[in-house]
């Protein structure tokens, strides 16, 4: 077997945040698979072969790679972000569990790229400086309270948090739960970070204290962080703030 | 005030992972400030001043870059992997929180880099690919109870964990007693990754049960990935697995 799966991040947005090796991954590839806008982001080469396909689709996308790269093609199947960070790596991996015997023989390479998070954080300061989780809002694959169970628990311990997916067309209300059970457990003074479209040209960053946070500040494309109780923010001279946590906890 | 001060994160180790707006961050400083290991790994430029230094002397170093750019100079501070996740971003915040009211005044910018949680996972599978958290073991800056209940409470809520710093000369028993706490939690099949200089020359990767992990798999540059009760293990063909957490809880 001759074929090739690469599962490519291609960082956040902005190109100067996607790495050589993802760079190289992509150019070296005959299909490119993904999530439509994701695809788009890709400055196809003569001879490849795109193939945009709907959000929500990730298995049948991941079995689709998996086949081609069966039948000998080079194939890159990209995310934004990082692939492994609720992304396609893990729906490949599923599609291989429970699919062709033959998809186990593959070549399958992970690509990292800068994630959501990370690109965010860099926006604000270091809020995620110390022990963070990521969780997401999604109740699509999960069941609603187990998503709440593990705001508390994070809350509780004291970590700072990434929010993913905290809205779309069809979750409308799950942010504002997942906020109002933040209140209960966090004081209100903890730091929220809204931001939109990290490191594109249409990024927007909007800093809230905990008990004015309002749901409706975050969009589709908006990774939320909530900090800890020990988050910080440090007002700068002529207007904004950073925000960190700080590297010693009591 | 003129001076600039560019927090940033130099991947996981090889070059192909560093991204092209880390690099610009680099080739455009006057100063390049960092742990010595670190700043070795830049490629200087002439007239380039580096200032490696030891490590655990985070804030006096910090304190130097801002006081550096606060001169006027184009300085830039290095971490490996991400600078925002237990690096020097946020050490450089708690110094400016702390110190002259000048460098509030300052430019700051913090340029994201491919961490190494995310780069350990990359070379496993999708480990991440759902809920986790990042904890450091390292209690030279909080107490220990308090790693242990975060780990404790990371397990209970169905979390994968990106484990960092798990051991030093300082610190020879803390692993072992961390994984002692997991077993008492987790399913004894759950997946343990040690990611030891991963994306390097040097890389190894081993993958072992909870209930077989020895805190002895690792050194001062391992990230150890630990699943969830879901994290899944897919046998490959001619040896070898990869792992992946589910996109889907119950």
């Amino acid at each position: 077997m001759t074929g090739h799966l690469a599962i490519v991040g291609l960082g956040p947005g902005g190109l100067e945040h996607r790495t050589p090796a993802a760079e190289a991954a992509l150019a070296a590839c005959d299909d490119l698979i993904g999530y439509g806008p994701y695809v788009a982001r890709v400055a196809a080469r003569p001879g490849q072969v795109a193939h945009p396909t709907d959000n929500r689709e990730e298995l049948d996308r991941a079995r689709h790679a998996l086949a081609l790269a069966a039948a000998g093609r080079r194939v890159a199947v990209v995310s934004s972000g990082d692939a492994g960070v609720f992304a396609m790596a893990a729906a490949v991996f599923e599609a291989v569990e429970h699919g062709e015997p033959a998809w186990r023989a593959l070549e399958v390479e992970v690509v990292p790229g800068i994630s959501a998070m990370l690109a965010a954080a860099s926006r604000v300061g270091a809020p995620l400086g110390h022990d963070f989780c990521a969780i997401s809002l999604s109740d699509n694959l999960k069941p609603w309270p187990l998503v709440l169970r593990r705001l508390r628990a994070a809350a509780e311990a004291g970590f700072a948090m990434a929010l993913y997916n905290p809205v779309s067309r069809a979750r409308p209300w799950q942010l504002g739960a997942a906020l109002d059970l933040l209140r209960e457990v966090l004081p209100g003074s903890v730091p929220v970070m809204f931001v939109t479209a990290a490191t594109r040209a249409e990024e927007r960053v909007e800093l809230a204290r905990l008990d004015a946070a309002q749901a409706g500040q975050a969009n589709m494309r908006t990774l939320l962080i909530v900090g800890s109780a020990e988050t910080r923010v440090v007002e700068r001279t002529g207007g904004g703030a950073w925000v960190y946590s700080p590297r010693s906890a009591a």
